[in-house]
């Protein structure tokens, strides 16, 4: 196997994270995205969609998504599991994972691509270029504020996102909340339960990657 | 166990498919979004997010998007398989339902909320009022018709958007290609993998309802 990771995007992070958690060793490949070579000829042999990360199975298969690969990783070594057990639980990673992907990580690219300088022409990943939209960038971080200051109810009084274990919702949660850094946005102040669990989960081996 | 449906939305869709598809047998409540009763305080006590579908479990759980209702089923209910058996197929068919629903449902639901007059104030799902972006309604136009023009790629010879069995990638895939007709917008002249493949599917029992 061969993952094509990025160092300082988000989305590569979330497989590191996974990888980590499972104790497994695989060979990587750091791709620039400060240099374009996800728009390279040479990548685009690899991801038509030109982005990371990428997982290249044994049999030369490619998984280009995050979500992908998880689900291959977590049925190929399903110790620790990290995406549920039993039916509830695998309902309610799910469930949070997807809302933190879409109203926490999607708002914070809709942000960022739309706002940023160097993102101009790159408003949306992807081999097609597309023009920021002002007004779609302000929406963004006006998203992303309410995302996190819900993030004290998600998590309550619970240890993790969801029940009693470690689980992809998590990674994803951690993932958004430091990269929003970028935005300047952050937890609300008063936000205890939120800050317990971001300092416990920071501080997970896993989590320096 | 309780299914909040909306007959004339996509994503409940997506749900009823995979319903009949496993034969289940679930009490089902429409709500009628055209009545406005998504975002009804009755509804925003069983829904916060005020969207369709939810699945109510019998121990009071509520699942709140299909992804995760499709996992709860899937590992409550594994036969007839919908979301693979073997690592490689849950990769893949991930890999794809992901790519489907990012570049074609969400594009959709972009163009749609944006330009449709109905959708004034209401450009995003969800419980906050976000006026409609006019650039970001002919941008969503436009990546579903690159969206569209390339599942005839994405179907090649194959029976199903994976290997040899229907899945949820399928499913998403008509469920999108047909809202897409209220775009006024379809599979390209000369597409016959994907045509073949869009006859064969819609022919399912389960793609009636």
């Amino acid at each position: 196997m061969k993952f094509y990771d990025c160092s300082v995007a988000p989305s590569p992070r979330r497989v590191r994270m996974f990888i980590a958690e499972k104790g497994l060793d695989i060979e990587t490949v750091e791709i620039s995205i400060r240099d374009g070579e996800q728009m390279s000829p040479e990548f685009q042999a690899i991801n038509p969609y030109c982005t990371l990360p990428v997982l290249e199975l044994d049999d030369g298969t490619r998984l280009t998504n995050s979500v992908a690969i998880w689900h291959y990783l977590e049925a190929a070594h399903p110790e620790p599991a990290l995406m549920g057990r039993t039916p509830l639980e695998k309902g309610l990673i799910t469930n949070w994972q997807w809302r933190i992907e879409k109203d926490g990580m999607e708002a914070m690219g809709e942000a960022l691509r739309n706002t940023a300088k160097p993102m101009a022409g790159r408003a949306l990943a992807g081999p097609h270029a597309y023009e920021q939209i002002a007004e779609l960038g302000e929406r963004g971080k006006l998203r992303v504020q309410r995302f996190l200051d819900g993030v004290d109810d998600i998590i309550g009084s619970k240890p993790f996102v969801v029940g009693d274990s470690f689980s992809v919702a998590d990674i994803d949660l951690l993932v958004m909340i430091d990269f929003a850094k970028w935005l300047k946005l952050g937890l609300p102040e008063g936000a205890a339960n939120a800050k317990r669990w971001y300092e416990a989960i920071s501080a997970r081996p896993s989590a320096q990657l």
